[in-house]
């Protein structure tokens, strides 16, 4: 009877999928999709993700960093108003359910004005990232808390973002971050945390420095105090658009031409960062935040060489990040032998919880960014074997009675750590095998009639070809 | 100035709780909360989340399971109609970017009709299971796919339904399923991964086991083969409301009042499985899907054994699941030493991909309940020690000089594996040792002045309350 049902099992496999062709229920099939931005990670891609976030969370809490989850709803009330006009509009918002028209009138239906309806409609939100929770959660628990408070997260945030090449509406955002601290130990350690990630991971990087206080300073020198912002933004984009159009944009913002001038030997400045420091404690002696930003410079540098940090950190005044909370050091990481944009960056905020009315709360904190590791771990070339494979041991299923055999085999294996299965229908080997090598599994034990009689298993060796015949007891201690 | 800036810190950090307090915006922060029914994950609680869950994915990966990740929304064409008319109204659905009223006429936004207008202005939702998610995988991937797919996915599910004790809107699932393969070595292999989980986690417990098939056989046996559905759905409620209320809803529900009482001695059938299935053999001896169903049972118990089985499996027969798509063996695990409802359950569903067009592709699967499971060994007092502390070494922080010498202490102790961390503050001593046993940290090194001048560091047991003085250059070889 069993052997009946395993053969059915294996015909009708087939036999579905041919079926699927010949049918009206295959429209229906092809149409299934996913909503445009997300994706499914399959398997494959999961593993190699897996070895990317386990890498990271066993180096955050190397340095005592504790995880935290927060739910992927947030009041609106909580989100709304964080991101900027622009941010509002890409948050993902939840029909309130039940009777979700139940606070917007007939005029306003009628009215047809998309936000204030949508506020009547909709009480929750997906989060957009994972700072604005963090500060959430640090204000809702203040009491409970201890400070400095150390966390990591990972999590998907969700965008209505237009999607595009490397953009997604759904994707994991890997932050850790100190709330409560103003030491630059910080920052230097979170310069290590960069260091043994990418040492692990085996992507060659360069760290950028530089500081907000330095920034501060030079709209100061140029004596453009008032067009810090306007300054920023516009360097922040000399990477992409190149220095002649900053400067333009700089100008259309209503910066004096004389102050962009006096702003071009301060973005050429060249050497190495120590001769920088040097040269800018000259232009900037003038301004109390520009010399500041340059001792926390120092200071960070000095501590992250005496912890050992062996990534190359240079200070790069264009270095401005887009983001207006920053307030002192901010960090940026490329990597050297891929082009893509930063694959981490972060910076010190002064006044993360202000927002929620607990102002003055120091922190700094950086984001990793899986997507981006991902791209340049595969151009490169990066994973080990190890991260692609889950199952070591295959044991191909050659009808009841062998497979009866295989079970003690296959929990003394396991006891010993290894990952096995046994195929579960006794199809024939061929197949069995090429489940094998689609899953990548590298050794395959054969227990026939042949061997079930010998008392031996057959280990084929995926990769080199080879195979060989050893006592059934003895497969446990494989250890190749 | 360092000195200023840690010292600052330290003070300002109190100062702003206590500027709270007396301040407007302490409403503001008080206010703040997440939605009903979901929760924020703290470190301490995480880290015992984590625990499990490191558990459960090492045990499915050791039987050849592989992750698999969807995305949390998916559109509700794939969504609807998959949980019945009640599961409908528990979809969270995502309200459409941009102009959402679109497609939503004047008249129908006048008419209120809420069901018909939500279908206008969501077109996605957020997942409700892990199943559905999977079944849309495997159509739409059954091309690329290797078969049988073995599977495992840990993801939160979405549902809003009433928040109330141990019910939550955002919870974890943790299923692992293998799609494509009628062989009862999966059950088998089910039962060894549930036996395996519970060991690990050190809760002592009983599976039980039935099947759909003897349940039908019961149908017919006592002359209802067209009343399956009601009188599954009745059996199922034995354990809570018992037997006579369960009697009662069977006449209610049209099974004839001879039937129900031929049914009694079935459901009262006392002794071990093989005893149970003795009796069953004579009574469903006409039922063919009866008689199918025990072969099935006395395989899959067999084949447990086989595999080393260790829990207790327990053939119920009153276990009947509510879910309607079962067709074989169903499973359920109870804690013994708590009190509450099942920890793990699951079953084979032979026609998974059915609802999206892919007839007939049996599977069989189980979904760990975290939060139970986290329930019971709370109450149980069942978490290591291990799995509470993050931090194994922290470093007290006596100013900028002593702090440096710590940097390249704290690096050997990590390069060694050990979680290691330097307070960043030069806060009191006291504060530091707060920071310590708050987090749970065991070992607070001193490297103070006097430690400093001597070459060596002070090493405080938290728990022991000793101490031990020791060259800092030996500190790297602590393993104790």
């Amino acid at each position: 009877m069993t052997r009946r049902r395993i053969a059915s099992g294996k015909t009708r496999g087939k036999f579905y999928l041919r079926e699927l062709k010949n049918d009206n229920t295959r429209n229906m099939a092809r149409q299934l999709s996913i909503p445009k931005g997300t994706r499914d990670y399959a398997p494959d891609v999961m593993t190699k993700r897996n070895y990317i976030f386990d890498a990271i969370k066993e180096i955050f809490q190397r340095h005592g960093y504790m995880p935290l989850e927060t739910p992927a709803m947030e009041n609106l009330t909580t989100l709304l108003g964080k991101y900027g006009e622009e941010g509002d509009k890409l948050l993902y918002r939840i029909l309130n359910s039940g009777d979700f028209l139940a606070a917007a009138s007939n005029e306003e239906l009628a009215g047809r004005n998309l936000l204030p309806l949508a506020g009547k409609i909709c009480e929750k939100g997906l989060r957009y990232d994972l700072t604005v929770p963090l500060a959430r959660f640090v204000v809702q628990h203040r009491e409970e808390l201890v400070f400095p408070f150390k966390r990591y997260q990972v999590q998907p945030v969700w965008r209505a973002d237009r999607p595009q090449k490397g953009r997604y509406r759904e994707f994991y955002q890997c932050d850790v971050d100190v709330v409560g601290s103003h030491s630059l130990l910080n920052e230097a350690e979170l310069l290590q945390i960069i260091d043994e990630v990418y040492l692990r991971l085996g992507i060659r990087t360069r760290v950028l420095l530089n500081n907000r206080k330095i920034l501060s300073g030079i709209a100061d020198a140029i004596g453009c105090p008032g067009k810090l912002t306007e300054i920023t933004t516009a360097i922040d984009k000399i990477d992409k658009i190149g220095r002649e159009k900053v400067n333009a944009e700089l100008v259309e913002k209503g910066v004096p031409a004389t102050a962009v001038e006096r702003l071009q030997p301060i973005l050429l400045l060249e050497g190495n960062n120590d001769e920088k420091l040097e040269r800018l404690q000259t232009t900037l002696r003038e301004s109390p935040a520009g010399m500041k930003g340059i001792d926390e410079t120092r200071e960070i540098l000095e501590r992250a060489r005496l912890a050992g940090v062996r990534a190359e950190i240079k200070l790069d005044l264009t270095l401005a990040r887009g983001l207006s909370y920053y307030t002192g050091a901010i960090f940026e990481v490329k990597a050297l032998d891929a082009e893509i944009g930063s694959i981490t960056g972060g910076g010190r905020y002064d006044d993360l919880t202000g927002i929620f009315g607990m102002p003055g709360v120091p922190g700094v904190g950086i984001s990793f960014g899986a997507d981006r590791i991902f791209d340049v771990m595969t151009r490169l070339d990066l994973f080990p074997a190890s991260s692609t494979t889950t199952t070591r041991f295959l044991f191909a299923n050659f009808g009841e009675r062998e497979a009866r055999a295989c079970l003690p085999l296959l929990r003394a294996l396991r006891e010993k750590g290894h990952n096995a299965e046994l195929y579960p229908d006794a199809d024939r080997l061929k197949k069995q095998l090429t489940y094998a090598s689609r899953k990548a599994i590298p050794l395959v034990v054969i227990l026939g009639e042949k061997e079930l009689e010998n008392g031996t298993v057959v280990v084929k060796d995926m990769n080199a070809g080879t195979q060989q015949e050893m006592p059934a007891g003895e497969l446990e201690n494989w250890n190749k």
